[in-house]
């Protein structure tokens, strides 16, 4: 099971302005907090830089290898700044973010997959966008894990990722996830899942008790990454509880272990 | 989905000390406490009293009846005095607090909800005690549901209940039970699941982080009811929004009513 930070993404106002500045202690410190509170992944996203994203991936990636030895999840739609990124990654199995069942992103991302043997995001989404139903999704899932299995990736590198739709738009968005995580699981045991999970409650209240409440069903059912916030003490009190509960956790020391220390509270 | 609020039981010193002084205005406080709190079914066990169970079951009952009109869950090891309950329990559909496959307490409980038409708590234990690995959960719990069937009591008054086993002793004891909820919601569909949750955290630090957590799972995988405490905000907040999550909450609007009466809470 793995945590993918998600602060460094520059989507995000405190970074963006740290990027503009060139505030490389602001971006190490947020780096180093996030490995601190568990992260085994640090996201990387500058997106937002539309003109020199390759440029900016670059000074992120090399600002933030400067203070943490996590390996990087190198998150972009570009493939030209995830193969910057990727080329200068460093510690560990990078992760690319990512790729999808789009002809061309396919296409553009893969051999990046190759060449540097890295784990992979797989978005549930073709040409047609995102899945409208869960049948969709699956075949669409299928259909992703199928080709990037004959193209020779592991299946202990695809991290498939179901794209989350918001439940206050339809009430089984939540249920059809997880009934398609266990049935691909089913085909695919050697497989990972990922999500990020604030979708779910966008546009209902109290939306950290239902993205809370959500990553745990999904770790019932198989799902074993996603990408979160490792600072919210909450979140990751509950994901600590959660990998216990589901077996990964010898002897709940890491549970143990989080509570003395204080990472993990009630 | 049902909660079985668990707080009138004598196991519990100030429910105890108010029986000892038949103070009908406690018992019925914590009555309405728990129906305003959301229960379904409120649990009556006064199982420690050996000598005078019935007597005290009749009291118990009574004495709830006079304020709230919520169904019973009759609660004894004791078949007599869950004939005593049972007889006098009133609003809607009972419940039966329990049956296994221990053939004395099988034979003994079956004519009970046979003729009051109940709903029962079947456990997953029988005459060689609570079973100790997965595989023998299974096939207890097929013969009970099998043998339940045979006579006559639909699958959905059956609430099966797997026997939680405390994840300090072993760790597998949590994902062992809910892929047997999987496997055996596969096979039987209509059945219902329910459970008390403490054990799962006993010998563990932050009980009620992974109480919460393994409620949620639990919801994940097809269980349905839960014997709790429904004053734990809490927990009835993660409960709340597991529900909702799993596409039994139209349109969300028990979370949405809960989260504006101050109900749930992140």
């Amino acid at each position: 099971m793995l945590i993918v930070g998600e602060l460094i993404n520059t989507s995000r106002k405190p970074i963006r302005e740290a990027v503009e500045a060139k505030d490389a202690a602001y971006i190490q410190q947020i780096a180093k907090e996030q490995a601190e509170a568990g992260a085994d992944y640090l996201d990387i996203n500058c997106g937002t830089w539309v003109y020199d994203e390759e440029e900016i991936m670059v000074w992120l990636v090399n600002t933030v290898k400067e203070v943490v030895q996590l390996p990087l999840c190198i998150d972009s739609p570009n493939p030209k700044a995830l193969a910057k990124g990727l080329e200068i990654a460093g510690d560990g199995q990078s992760m690319v973010n990512s790729i999808s069942a789009e002809k061309g992103r396919f296409e553009q991302v893969l051999p990046l997959v190759q060449k540097y043997k890295t784990k992979v995001v797989a978005l549930c989404m073709d040409d047609a966008g995102i899945p409208e139903t869960a049948e969709v999704r699956l075949q669409i899932a299928d259909k992703l894990v199928g080709d990037l299995l004959a193209a020779g990736i592991p299946q202990d590198d695809i991290y498939l990722d179901p794209l989350i739709k918001p439940l206050g738009v339809n009430n089984q968005y939540g249920i059809e996830v997880l009934e398609n995580v266990m049935a691909i699981h089913q085909k695919y045991p050697q497989i990972h899942f990922v999500c990020g999970l604030s979708n779910i409650s966008f546009g209902l209240p109290e939306r950290k008790l239902l993205n809370k409440a959500f990553m745990v069903m999904n770790v019932a059912v198989g799902m074993d990454a996603f990408i979160l916030d490792p600072l919210d003490q909450s979140m990751m009190s509950m994901y600590g509880a959660a990998r216990a509960l589901i077996g990964q956790d010898d002897y709940c020391m890491k549970y143990i272990t989080g509570v003395r220390s204080g990472k993990i509270k009630a």
